[in-house]
Protein backbone atom coordinates (compact mmCIF):
# COMPACT_ATOMS: atom_id res chain seq x y z
CA UNK A 1 0.00 0.00 0.00
CA UNK A 2 0.97 3.34 -0.64
CA UNK A 3 1.91 5.39 2.64
CA UNK A 4 -0.93 8.62 2.72
CA UNK A 5 1.00 11.80 2.47
CA UNK A 6 0.09 14.62 5.08
CA UNK A 7 -0.10 18.24 3.69
CA UNK A 8 2.10 19.55 6.38
CA UNK A 9 5.09 20.13 4.44
CA UNK A 10 3.21 22.02 1.81
CA UNK A 11 4.24 26.19 1.20
CA UNK A 12 0.48 26.69 -0.96
CA UNK A 13 -2.00 24.73 -1.29
CA UNK A 14 -5.38 25.22 -2.81
CA UNK A 15 -7.77 27.04 -0.10
CA UNK A 16 -11.52 26.32 -1.30
CA UNK A 17 -12.89 27.71 1.94
CA UNK A 18 -11.85 31.46 0.28
CA UNK A 19 -15.63 33.21 -0.26
CA UNK A 20 -13.98 35.17 -3.11
CA UNK A 21 -12.96 32.36 -5.30
CA UNK A 22 -16.24 30.96 -5.59
CA UNK A 23 -19.70 32.39 -6.09
CA UNK A 24 -23.38 30.69 -5.14
CA UNK A 25 -25.65 30.45 -8.27
CA UNK A 26 -29.20 29.70 -8.90
CA UNK A 27 -30.47 27.65 -11.83
CA UNK A 28 -32.41 24.56 -12.52
CA UNK A 29 -31.21 20.68 -13.17
CA UNK A 30 -32.76 18.00 -15.47
CA UNK A 31 -36.11 17.25 -13.74
CA UNK A 32 -36.58 21.56 -13.87
CA UNK A 33 -36.46 21.83 -10.02
CA UNK A 34 -34.44 24.77 -8.54
CA UNK A 35 -30.79 24.32 -7.57
CA UNK A 36 -28.23 26.48 -6.11
CA UNK A 37 -24.08 25.29 -7.10
CA UNK A 38 -20.91 26.76 -6.37
CA UNK A 39 -19.12 28.48 -9.66
CA UNK A 40 -15.64 29.60 -10.09
CA UNK A 41 -15.29 32.82 -10.09
CA UNK A 42 -12.91 34.28 -13.07
CA UNK A 43 -12.07 38.21 -13.10
CA UNK A 44 -9.71 40.25 -15.00
CA UNK A 45 -6.31 41.17 -13.73
CA UNK A 46 -4.54 43.74 -15.81
CA UNK A 47 -0.26 43.71 -15.72
CA UNK A 48 1.82 46.66 -15.96
CA UNK A 49 5.78 46.13 -16.40
CA UNK A 50 7.11 49.62 -15.19
CA UNK A 51 4.00 51.58 -16.24
CA UNK A 52 3.60 50.37 -19.49
CA UNK A 53 0.41 47.82 -20.11
CA UNK A 54 1.35 44.40 -21.10
CA UNK A 55 -2.12 42.15 -20.94
CA UNK A 56 -5.06 41.53 -18.91
CA UNK A 57 -5.77 38.04 -17.96
CA UNK A 58 -8.46 36.46 -16.67
CA UNK A 59 -7.66 35.03 -13.20
CA UNK A 60 -9.51 33.29 -9.84
CA UNK A 61 -7.30 35.95 -8.63
CA UNK A 62 -5.90 34.69 -5.60
CA UNK A 63 -1.99 35.50 -5.78
CA UNK A 64 -2.05 38.21 -8.13
CA UNK A 65 1.86 39.22 -7.71
CA UNK A 66 2.95 35.67 -8.31
CA UNK A 67 0.99 35.31 -11.55
CA UNK A 68 2.14 39.11 -12.35
CA UNK A 69 5.94 37.51 -11.94
CA UNK A 70 5.29 34.36 -13.58
CA UNK A 71 3.85 36.10 -16.70
CA UNK A 72 6.53 38.46 -17.30
CA UNK A 73 9.02 35.42 -16.94
CA UNK A 74 7.36 32.96 -18.84
CA UNK A 75 6.68 35.78 -21.64
CA UNK A 76 10.85 36.27 -21.56
CA UNK A 77 10.04 39.77 -20.59
CA UNK A 78 11.79 39.86 -17.34
CA UNK A 79 15.11 37.83 -16.47
CA UNK A 80 15.73 35.46 -13.73
CA UNK A 81 18.65 38.20 -12.83
CA UNK A 82 16.59 41.01 -13.38
CA UNK A 83 15.35 43.18 -9.56
CA UNK A 84 11.90 43.41 -8.95
CA UNK A 85 11.68 46.73 -6.71
CA UNK A 86 8.19 46.47 -6.28
CA UNK A 87 5.10 44.51 -7.13
CA UNK A 88 1.99 46.68 -6.38
CA UNK A 89 -1.52 44.80 -6.33
CA UNK A 90 -4.84 47.14 -6.25
CA UNK A 91 -7.71 44.69 -5.93
CA UNK A 92 -10.31 47.82 -6.57
CA UNK A 93 -9.11 49.06 -10.15
CA UNK A 94 -7.97 45.02 -10.69
CA UNK A 95 -4.32 46.06 -11.80
CA UNK A 96 -0.85 44.72 -10.50
CA UNK A 97 2.27 46.87 -11.57
CA UNK A 98 5.27 45.07 -11.62
CA UNK A 99 8.80 47.54 -11.17
CA UNK A 100 12.19 46.69 -12.30
CA UNK A 101 15.71 48.14 -11.78
CA UNK A 102 16.67 47.67 -15.09
CA UNK A 103 14.63 49.19 -18.39
CA UNK A 104 12.53 46.65 -20.28
CA UNK A 105 12.89 45.14 -23.37
CA UNK A 106 8.97 45.03 -23.24
CA UNK A 107 8.03 47.33 -26.59
CA UNK A 108 10.11 45.34 -28.62
CA UNK A 109 8.95 41.91 -27.72
CA UNK A 110 5.30 43.38 -27.96
CA UNK A 111 6.11 44.70 -31.37
CA UNK A 112 7.60 41.07 -32.36
CA UNK A 113 4.52 39.40 -31.32
CA UNK A 114 2.25 41.52 -33.07
CA UNK A 115 4.52 41.26 -36.48
CA UNK A 116 5.00 37.10 -35.84
CA UNK A 117 2.26 35.90 -34.29
CA UNK A 118 -0.49 38.27 -33.47
CA UNK A 119 -2.83 37.63 -30.51
CA UNK A 120 -3.16 33.70 -30.86
CA UNK A 121 -4.80 31.85 -28.65
CA UNK A 122 -1.73 30.88 -27.02
CA UNK A 123 1.74 32.32 -26.49
CA UNK A 124 4.31 33.40 -28.99
CA UNK A 125 6.39 30.37 -29.81
CA UNK A 126 9.09 32.65 -31.27
CA UNK A 127 9.85 34.41 -28.08
CA UNK A 128 9.49 31.21 -26.26
CA UNK A 129 11.71 29.14 -28.14
CA UNK A 130 14.54 31.89 -27.72
CA UNK A 131 15.15 30.33 -24.55
CA UNK A 132 14.15 27.36 -24.84
CA UNK A 133 17.48 26.37 -26.83
CA UNK A 134 19.30 27.30 -24.33
CA UNK A 135 18.64 25.58 -21.52
CA UNK A 136 20.22 21.99 -20.37
CA UNK A 137 18.20 20.26 -17.68
CA UNK A 138 20.33 18.94 -15.20
CA UNK A 139 20.44 14.58 -13.89
CA UNK A 140 17.33 13.79 -11.86
CA UNK A 141 15.41 11.07 -10.70
CA UNK A 142 12.06 10.45 -10.80
CA UNK A 143 11.34 7.08 -8.65
CA UNK A 144 7.87 5.68 -9.69
CA UNK A 145 7.29 5.35 -5.62
CA UNK A 146 7.26 9.69 -5.19
CA UNK A 147 5.12 9.19 -8.45
CA UNK A 148 2.66 7.09 -6.76
CA UNK A 149 2.18 9.20 -3.86
CA UNK A 150 2.39 12.49 -5.76
CA UNK A 151 -0.47 11.74 -7.79
CA UNK A 152 -2.59 9.95 -5.05
CA UNK A 153 -1.70 13.32 -2.48
CA UNK A 154 -2.74 15.44 -5.63
CA UNK A 155 -6.14 13.88 -6.09
CA UNK A 156 -7.56 13.49 -2.84
CA UNK A 157 -6.19 16.90 -1.27
CA UNK A 158 -9.08 19.75 -0.64
CA UNK A 159 -9.55 22.05 -4.07
CA UNK A 160 -11.14 24.65 -5.87
CA UNK A 161 -11.82 21.91 -8.62
CA UNK A 162 -13.57 19.51 -5.49
CA UNK A 163 -16.01 23.12 -4.93
CA UNK A 164 -16.27 24.32 -7.91
CA UNK A 165 -14.94 22.93 -11.16
CA UNK A 166 -13.77 24.14 -13.81
CA UNK A 167 -10.53 24.81 -13.28
CA UNK A 168 -7.16 23.90 -13.59
CA UNK A 169 -4.08 22.74 -11.41
CA UNK A 170 -0.55 22.80 -11.46
CA UNK A 171 1.60 21.62 -8.90
CA UNK A 172 5.48 22.20 -7.82
CA UNK A 173 7.14 19.11 -6.26
CA UNK A 174 10.20 17.60 -4.37
CA UNK A 175 10.52 13.55 -4.52
CA UNK A 176 7.55 12.30 -3.26
CA UNK A 177 6.31 16.13 -1.41
CA UNK A 178 3.48 18.23 -3.25
CA UNK A 179 5.67 21.76 -2.52
CA UNK A 180 3.40 24.33 -4.17
CA UNK A 181 0.12 23.40 -5.47
CA UNK A 182 -1.81 26.00 -7.50
CA UNK A 183 -4.62 26.64 -9.36
CA UNK A 184 -6.81 28.77 -11.59
CA UNK A 185 -9.49 29.25 -14.95
CA UNK A 186 -6.87 29.97 -16.92
CA UNK A 187 -5.05 27.99 -19.19
CA UNK A 188 -1.28 28.98 -17.82
CA UNK A 189 -2.13 31.56 -15.00
CA UNK A 190 -1.28 28.06 -12.80
CA UNK A 191 1.73 27.89 -14.50
CA UNK A 192 3.01 30.90 -14.18
CA UNK A 193 1.42 31.60 -10.70
CA UNK A 194 4.29 28.65 -9.72
CA UNK A 195 7.02 30.67 -12.08
CA UNK A 196 6.41 33.43 -9.36
CA UNK A 197 6.18 31.98 -6.28
CA UNK A 198 9.75 30.43 -7.89
CA UNK A 199 11.34 33.29 -8.41
CA UNK A 200 10.16 35.36 -5.67
CA UNK A 201 11.41 33.22 -3.37
CA UNK A 202 14.44 31.48 -5.16
CA UNK A 203 13.35 28.06 -5.55
CA UNK A 204 15.67 25.99 -7.69
CA UNK A 205 14.38 24.54 -10.01
CA UNK A 206 16.63 21.36 -10.87
CA UNK A 207 15.67 18.86 -8.11
CA UNK A 208 11.81 19.40 -9.17
CA UNK A 209 9.03 17.72 -10.89
CA UNK A 210 6.35 19.54 -12.34
CA UNK A 211 2.76 17.40 -12.14
CA UNK A 212 -0.18 19.45 -14.12
CA UNK A 213 -4.00 18.23 -14.73
CA UNK A 214 -3.53 19.39 -18.43
CA UNK A 215 -2.25 18.10 -21.46
CA UNK A 216 1.52 17.77 -22.23
CA UNK A 217 1.37 19.90 -25.35
CA UNK A 218 4.56 21.77 -27.00
CA UNK A 219 3.45 24.61 -25.30
CA UNK A 220 3.13 23.39 -21.62
CA UNK A 221 6.91 20.97 -22.60
CA UNK A 222 8.17 24.61 -23.41
CA UNK A 223 7.44 26.54 -20.38
CA UNK A 224 8.60 23.91 -18.06
CA UNK A 225 12.15 23.40 -19.50
CA UNK A 226 12.28 27.55 -19.74
CA UNK A 227 11.63 27.04 -15.82
CA UNK A 228 14.55 24.60 -15.49
CA UNK A 229 12.32 21.87 -14.27
CA UNK A 230 13.74 17.98 -15.46
CA UNK A 231 10.21 16.16 -14.82
CA UNK A 232 6.91 17.05 -16.16
CA UNK A 233 3.78 14.59 -15.39
CA UNK A 234 0.31 14.69 -16.33
CA UNK A 235 -2.91 12.72 -16.12
CA UNK A 236 -4.11 13.40 -19.51
CA UNK A 237 -2.28 12.64 -22.71
CA UNK A 238 0.36 13.96 -25.27
CA UNK A 239 0.72 15.26 -28.37
CA UNK A 240 2.89 14.48 -30.73
CA UNK A 241 4.99 18.03 -31.00
CA UNK A 242 4.69 18.10 -27.15
CA UNK A 243 6.74 14.67 -27.09
CA UNK A 244 9.53 16.06 -29.80
CA UNK A 245 10.15 19.12 -28.10
CA UNK A 246 10.95 16.76 -25.11
CA UNK A 247 13.20 14.50 -26.27
CA UNK A 248 15.35 17.79 -27.89
CA UNK A 249 15.49 19.08 -24.44
CA UNK A 250 15.71 16.27 -22.56
CA UNK A 251 12.92 16.16 -20.53
CA UNK A 252 11.40 13.42 -19.07
CA UNK A 253 7.77 13.63 -20.26
CA UNK A 254 4.77 11.11 -18.00
CA UNK A 255 1.50 11.38 -18.90
CA UNK A 256 -1.40 9.58 -18.39
CA UNK A 257 -0.60 9.40 -15.03
CA UNK A 258 -3.69 7.13 -13.17
CA UNK A 259 -3.67 4.94 -10.12
CA UNK A 260 -1.23 2.24 -11.47
CA UNK A 261 -1.02 3.28 -14.66
CA UNK A 262 1.75 5.54 -16.60
CA UNK A 263 2.89 6.21 -20.53
CA UNK A 264 6.95 7.95 -20.65
CA UNK A 265 7.43 9.08 -24.02
CA UNK A 266 10.98 11.09 -23.65
CA UNK A 267 13.75 11.29 -21.07
CA UNK A 268 12.64 7.91 -19.64
CA UNK A 269 16.53 7.58 -18.20
CA UNK A 270 15.41 9.78 -15.38
CA UNK A 271 12.66 6.95 -14.36
CA UNK A 272 13.69 4.61 -11.64
CA UNK A 273 11.19 1.87 -11.18
CA UNK A 274 11.49 1.13 -7.16
CA UNK A 275 7.78 0.16 -6.62
CA UNK A 276 5.64 -2.49 -7.97
CA UNK A 277 2.99 -1.28 -9.83
CA UNK A 278 0.73 -3.69 -8.19
CA UNK A 279 1.72 -2.39 -4.72
CA UNK A 280 0.03 1.42 -6.25
CA UNK A 281 -3.41 1.99 -5.28
CA UNK A 282 -6.12 2.38 -8.23
CA UNK A 283 -7.74 5.86 -8.80
CA UNK A 284 -11.12 5.64 -7.17
CA UNK A 285 -14.04 6.78 -9.07
CA UNK A 286 -14.26 10.09 -7.68
CA UNK A 287 -10.46 10.96 -8.35
CA UNK A 288 -11.08 10.11 -11.98
CA UNK A 289 -14.10 12.56 -12.06
CA UNK A 290 -11.81 15.11 -10.92
CA UNK A 291 -9.83 14.94 -14.46
CA UNK A 292 -13.38 15.14 -16.12
CA UNK A 293 -14.36 18.20 -15.36
CA UNK A 294 -11.39 19.97 -15.67
CA UNK A 295 -11.40 20.08 -19.28
CA UNK A 296 -10.88 23.19 -21.27
CA UNK B 1 -34.77 4.13 -23.78
CA UNK B 2 -32.96 6.54 -25.89
CA UNK B 3 -32.80 5.99 -29.47
CA UNK B 4 -29.63 5.72 -31.38
CA UNK B 5 -28.31 8.34 -33.37
CA UNK B 6 -27.23 7.56 -36.94
CA UNK B 7 -24.35 9.75 -38.18
CA UNK B 8 -25.67 9.29 -41.78
CA UNK B 9 -27.11 12.96 -42.05
CA UNK B 10 -23.89 14.39 -40.52
CA UNK B 11 -21.81 16.97 -42.22
CA UNK B 12 -18.69 16.85 -41.21
CA UNK B 13 -17.51 14.15 -38.22
CA UNK B 14 -14.32 13.35 -36.93
CA UNK B 15 -11.99 11.64 -39.22
CA UNK B 16 -9.79 8.98 -36.59
CA UNK B 17 -8.71 6.99 -39.32
CA UNK B 18 -6.84 10.00 -41.25
CA UNK B 19 -2.79 9.14 -40.80
CA UNK B 20 -1.93 12.64 -40.85
CA UNK B 21 -3.54 13.64 -37.58
CA UNK B 22 -1.95 11.33 -34.98
CA UNK B 23 1.52 9.22 -35.00
CA UNK B 24 3.24 6.05 -33.39
CA UNK B 25 5.03 7.15 -30.72
CA UNK B 26 7.59 4.87 -28.49
CA UNK B 27 7.68 5.04 -25.04
CA UNK B 28 7.73 2.33 -21.48
CA UNK B 29 4.76 1.99 -19.16
CA UNK B 30 4.63 1.57 -15.18
CA UNK B 31 6.47 -1.38 -15.10
CA UNK B 32 9.33 -0.08 -17.67
CA UNK B 33 8.04 -2.78 -20.49
CA UNK B 34 8.14 -0.58 -23.95
CA UNK B 35 5.36 0.39 -25.27
CA UNK B 36 3.54 2.31 -28.72
CA UNK B 37 0.76 4.40 -28.67
CA UNK B 38 -0.75 7.07 -30.86
CA UNK B 39 -0.58 10.82 -30.27
CA UNK B 40 -2.17 14.06 -31.68
CA UNK B 41 -0.38 15.66 -34.38
CA UNK B 42 -0.27 19.82 -33.70
CA UNK B 43 1.47 21.45 -36.40
CA UNK B 44 2.03 24.97 -36.67
CA UNK B 45 -0.24 27.11 -39.24
CA UNK B 46 0.28 30.36 -40.44
CA UNK B 47 -2.50 32.89 -41.22
CA UNK B 48 -2.49 35.95 -43.64
CA UNK B 49 -5.34 38.26 -44.28
CA UNK B 50 -4.99 40.08 -47.58
CA UNK B 51 -1.16 39.64 -47.26
CA UNK B 52 -0.72 40.83 -44.17
CA UNK B 53 0.71 38.02 -41.32
CA UNK B 54 -1.89 37.57 -38.32
CA UNK B 55 -1.04 34.87 -36.58
CA UNK B 56 0.35 31.19 -36.07
CA UNK B 57 -1.77 28.86 -34.43
CA UNK B 58 -1.10 25.09 -33.25
CA UNK B 59 -3.88 23.05 -35.06
CA UNK B 60 -3.83 19.79 -36.03
CA UNK B 61 -4.27 20.78 -39.81
CA UNK B 62 -7.36 18.90 -41.15
CA UNK B 63 -9.62 22.38 -41.92
CA UNK B 64 -7.22 24.86 -42.20
CA UNK B 65 -9.15 26.92 -44.62
CA UNK B 66 -12.59 26.70 -42.37
CA UNK B 67 -10.23 27.58 -39.63
CA UNK B 68 -8.34 30.93 -41.05
CA UNK B 69 -12.30 31.86 -41.65
CA UNK B 70 -13.44 30.94 -38.39
CA UNK B 71 -10.42 32.88 -36.48
CA UNK B 72 -10.55 36.07 -38.65
CA UNK B 73 -14.87 35.55 -37.81
CA UNK B 74 -14.27 35.53 -34.36
CA UNK B 75 -11.64 37.89 -33.76
CA UNK B 76 -13.77 40.30 -35.62
CA UNK B 77 -11.23 40.62 -38.22
CA UNK B 78 -13.41 39.80 -41.06
CA UNK B 79 -17.21 40.94 -41.23
CA UNK B 80 -20.40 38.31 -41.74
CA UNK B 81 -20.70 40.31 -44.79
CA UNK B 82 -17.13 40.29 -46.47
CA UNK B 83 -16.66 39.20 -49.88
CA UNK B 84 -14.10 36.30 -49.71
CA UNK B 85 -12.75 35.96 -52.96
CA UNK B 86 -9.80 33.53 -51.67
CA UNK B 87 -8.89 31.01 -49.61
CA UNK B 88 -5.38 29.46 -50.73
CA UNK B 89 -3.56 26.73 -48.57
CA UNK B 90 -0.06 25.83 -48.81
CA UNK B 91 0.69 22.62 -46.87
CA UNK B 92 4.15 22.84 -47.68
CA UNK B 93 5.01 25.82 -46.28
CA UNK B 94 2.23 25.93 -43.42
CA UNK B 95 1.03 28.77 -44.24
CA UNK B 96 -3.07 29.84 -45.17
CA UNK B 97 -4.27 33.36 -47.02
CA UNK B 98 -7.57 34.74 -46.43
CA UNK B 99 -8.12 37.27 -49.64
CA UNK B 100 -11.50 39.80 -49.62
CA UNK B 101 -13.13 42.07 -51.93
CA UNK B 102 -12.82 44.88 -49.19
CA UNK B 103 -9.97 46.35 -47.47
CA UNK B 104 -9.85 44.95 -43.80
CA UNK B 105 -9.06 46.78 -40.51
CA UNK B 106 -6.52 44.23 -39.10
CA UNK B 107 -3.86 46.60 -38.66
CA UNK B 108 -5.98 48.84 -36.50
CA UNK B 109 -7.41 45.54 -34.37
CA UNK B 110 -3.73 44.23 -33.76
CA UNK B 111 -3.11 47.82 -32.80
CA UNK B 112 -5.80 47.77 -30.55
CA UNK B 113 -4.93 44.11 -28.78
CA UNK B 114 -1.12 45.29 -28.76
CA UNK B 115 -2.61 48.44 -26.33
CA UNK B 116 -5.14 47.08 -24.49
CA UNK B 117 -4.79 43.12 -24.04
CA UNK B 118 -0.88 42.61 -25.40
CA UNK B 119 -0.67 39.26 -26.33
CA UNK B 120 -2.67 37.29 -24.09
CA UNK B 121 -3.21 33.07 -23.36
CA UNK B 122 -6.70 33.88 -24.28
CA UNK B 123 -8.67 36.79 -26.98
CA UNK B 124 -8.72 40.37 -26.79
CA UNK B 125 -12.53 40.91 -24.71
CA UNK B 126 -12.12 44.64 -25.81
CA UNK B 127 -12.58 43.71 -29.53
CA UNK B 128 -14.86 40.78 -28.62
CA UNK B 129 -17.22 42.28 -26.58
CA UNK B 130 -17.58 44.95 -29.28
CA UNK B 131 -19.92 42.56 -31.00
CA UNK B 132 -21.33 40.77 -27.69
CA UNK B 133 -23.26 43.62 -26.86
CA UNK B 134 -24.91 44.11 -30.17
CA UNK B 135 -26.24 40.47 -30.97
CA UNK B 136 -29.87 39.53 -29.93
CA UNK B 137 -30.23 35.89 -29.60
CA UNK B 138 -33.72 34.42 -30.88
CA UNK B 139 -35.98 32.80 -29.66
CA UNK B 140 -35.71 28.87 -30.36
CA UNK B 141 -36.25 25.49 -28.14
CA UNK B 142 -34.11 22.92 -26.05
CA UNK B 143 -36.13 19.56 -25.66
CA UNK B 144 -34.27 17.55 -22.85
CA UNK B 145 -34.88 14.49 -25.15
CA UNK B 146 -32.76 16.11 -28.22
CA UNK B 147 -30.54 17.01 -25.60
CA UNK B 148 -29.80 13.28 -23.95
CA UNK B 149 -29.37 12.01 -27.51
CA UNK B 150 -27.05 14.11 -28.46
CA UNK B 151 -24.61 13.76 -26.19
CA UNK B 152 -25.02 10.31 -26.03
CA UNK B 153 -24.66 10.66 -30.10
CA UNK B 154 -21.47 12.60 -29.63
CA UNK B 155 -19.68 10.66 -26.77
CA UNK B 156 -20.38 7.56 -28.48
CA UNK B 157 -19.05 8.84 -31.74
CA UNK B 158 -15.58 7.37 -33.50
CA UNK B 159 -13.43 10.37 -33.02
CA UNK B 160 -10.00 11.30 -32.63
CA UNK B 161 -10.23 11.58 -28.63
CA UNK B 162 -11.00 8.10 -28.82
CA UNK B 163 -7.53 7.53 -30.85
CA UNK B 164 -5.24 9.71 -29.38
CA UNK B 165 -6.62 11.80 -26.73
CA UNK B 166 -4.99 15.15 -25.85
CA UNK B 167 -8.19 16.97 -27.80
CA UNK B 168 -10.49 19.37 -27.95
CA UNK B 169 -14.33 18.55 -29.34
CA UNK B 170 -16.99 21.42 -30.49
CA UNK B 171 -20.45 20.12 -32.21
CA UNK B 172 -22.74 21.87 -34.30
CA UNK B 173 -26.29 20.75 -33.87
CA UNK B 174 -29.59 21.08 -35.20
CA UNK B 175 -32.69 19.52 -32.66
CA UNK B 176 -31.33 16.21 -32.08
CA UNK B 177 -28.67 15.82 -35.10
CA UNK B 178 -24.98 16.39 -34.71
CA UNK B 179 -24.51 18.40 -37.56
CA UNK B 180 -20.77 19.69 -38.16
CA UNK B 181 -18.13 17.64 -35.00
CA UNK B 182 -14.57 19.68 -35.02
CA UNK B 183 -11.83 18.55 -33.15
CA UNK B 184 -8.59 19.92 -32.02
CA UNK B 185 -5.97 20.30 -29.88
CA UNK B 186 -5.91 24.16 -30.06
CA UNK B 187 -8.71 25.67 -27.63
CA UNK B 188 -10.47 27.61 -29.97
CA UNK B 189 -9.58 25.98 -32.95
CA UNK B 190 -12.16 23.51 -32.75
CA UNK B 191 -14.57 26.69 -32.22
CA UNK B 192 -13.42 28.45 -35.23
CA UNK B 193 -13.28 25.53 -37.09
CA UNK B 194 -17.11 25.59 -37.07
CA UNK B 195 -17.94 29.30 -37.52
CA UNK B 196 -15.58 29.21 -40.54
CA UNK B 197 -17.57 26.08 -41.73
CA UNK B 198 -20.59 27.85 -40.78
CA UNK B 199 -19.50 31.45 -43.03
CA UNK B 200 -18.36 29.37 -45.68
CA UNK B 201 -21.50 27.59 -46.25
CA UNK B 202 -24.10 30.28 -45.32
CA UNK B 203 -25.46 27.81 -42.62
CA UNK B 204 -27.83 30.17 -39.77
CA UNK B 205 -27.32 29.76 -36.43
CA UNK B 206 -30.39 30.89 -34.98
CA UNK B 207 -32.03 26.89 -34.73
CA UNK B 208 -28.82 25.56 -33.48
CA UNK B 209 -27.49 23.86 -30.37
CA UNK B 210 -23.92 24.65 -29.74
CA UNK B 211 -21.84 21.25 -27.85
CA UNK B 212 -18.40 21.58 -26.51
CA UNK B 213 -16.40 19.12 -24.27
CA UNK B 214 -14.88 22.59 -22.37
CA UNK B 215 -15.48 24.70 -19.90
CA UNK B 216 -18.19 27.17 -20.19
CA UNK B 217 -15.81 30.36 -19.31
CA UNK B 218 -17.29 33.77 -20.29
CA UNK B 219 -14.71 33.60 -23.64
CA UNK B 220 -16.96 30.56 -24.82
CA UNK B 221 -20.33 32.05 -24.21
CA UNK B 222 -18.62 34.87 -25.14
CA UNK B 223 -17.54 33.31 -28.95
CA UNK B 224 -21.14 31.64 -29.11
CA UNK B 225 -23.02 34.59 -28.62
CA UNK B 226 -21.10 36.37 -31.38
CA UNK B 227 -21.89 33.24 -33.58
CA UNK B 228 -25.37 34.09 -33.20
CA UNK B 229 -26.14 30.18 -31.48
CA UNK B 230 -28.76 30.78 -28.93
CA UNK B 231 -27.74 27.38 -26.80
CA UNK B 232 -24.21 26.36 -25.23
CA UNK B 233 -24.08 22.83 -24.08
CA UNK B 234 -20.89 21.24 -22.20
CA UNK B 235 -20.03 18.47 -20.43
CA UNK B 236 -17.69 20.65 -18.57
CA UNK B 237 -18.25 23.24 -15.51
CA UNK B 238 -19.22 26.94 -15.31
CA UNK B 239 -17.50 30.01 -14.89
CA UNK B 240 -19.27 32.87 -12.79
CA UNK B 241 -18.49 35.15 -15.74
CA UNK B 242 -19.67 32.98 -18.08
CA UNK B 243 -23.19 32.50 -16.14
CA UNK B 244 -22.94 36.35 -16.16
CA UNK B 245 -22.45 37.53 -19.51
CA UNK B 246 -24.86 34.49 -20.53
CA UNK B 247 -27.56 36.33 -18.85
CA UNK B 248 -26.78 39.34 -20.01
CA UNK B 249 -26.93 37.63 -23.80
CA UNK B 250 -29.72 35.44 -23.12
CA UNK B 251 -27.94 32.45 -23.59
CA UNK B 252 -29.17 29.12 -22.78
CA UNK B 253 -26.35 27.88 -20.58
CA UNK B 254 -26.24 23.74 -19.61
CA UNK B 255 -23.46 22.25 -17.99
CA UNK B 256 -22.44 19.00 -16.09
CA UNK B 257 -24.24 17.41 -19.19
CA UNK B 258 -23.46 14.14 -18.26
CA UNK B 259 -25.88 11.25 -18.91
CA UNK B 260 -29.18 11.56 -17.05
CA UNK B 261 -27.91 14.64 -15.07
CA UNK B 262 -27.53 18.80 -16.03
CA UNK B 263 -27.54 21.69 -14.87
CA UNK B 264 -28.56 25.33 -16.50
CA UNK B 265 -27.55 28.16 -14.67
CA UNK B 266 -29.13 31.06 -17.94
CA UNK B 267 -31.32 30.98 -20.05
CA UNK B 268 -33.53 28.11 -18.59
CA UNK B 269 -36.48 29.47 -20.48
CA UNK B 270 -35.70 27.47 -23.71
CA UNK B 271 -35.81 24.33 -22.00
CA UNK B 272 -38.68 21.91 -22.87
CA UNK B 273 -38.61 18.93 -20.05
CA UNK B 274 -39.92 16.67 -22.79
CA UNK B 275 -38.28 13.65 -21.44
CA UNK B 276 -38.47 11.92 -17.91
CA UNK B 277 -34.60 11.91 -17.02
CA UNK B 278 -35.23 8.20 -15.47
CA UNK B 279 -35.64 7.26 -19.56
CA UNK B 280 -32.38 8.24 -20.46
CA UNK B 281 -29.57 6.70 -20.36
CA UNK B 282 -27.20 6.97 -17.69
CA UNK B 283 -23.45 7.22 -18.92
CA UNK B 284 -20.83 4.75 -19.09
CA UNK B 285 -17.53 4.66 -17.64
CA UNK B 286 -15.77 3.90 -20.90
CA UNK B 287 -17.38 7.30 -22.28
CA UNK B 288 -16.74 9.37 -19.18
CA UNK B 289 -13.12 8.74 -19.68
CA UNK B 290 -13.66 10.49 -23.17
CA UNK B 291 -14.36 14.14 -20.60
CA UNK B 292 -11.34 12.93 -18.63
CA UNK B 293 -8.45 13.04 -20.86
CA UNK B 294 -9.95 15.69 -22.98
CA UNK B 295 -8.20 18.02 -20.05
CA UNK B 296 -6.33 21.48 -20.79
Amino acid sequence: MVRRMTTKDMLIRPDPADARLTRRVAGIDQSGAPVETSVTVERPLTLYLNGQEIVTMMTIGDYPEYLALGYLLNQNMLRRDDVVTAVDYDEEIETVVVRTERGTDFEEKLRKKTLTSGCAQGTAFGDLMERFESVTLPDAELRTSWLYRLTHAINTMPSLYLEAGAIHGCVLCERDQPLVYMEDVGRHNAVDKIAGYMFRHGIEPGDKIFYTTGRLTSEMVIKTVQMGIPILVSRSGFTAWGVELARQAGLTLVGRARGRRFLALAGEKRIVFDLDPALAEEERAAHRRKGAERDD
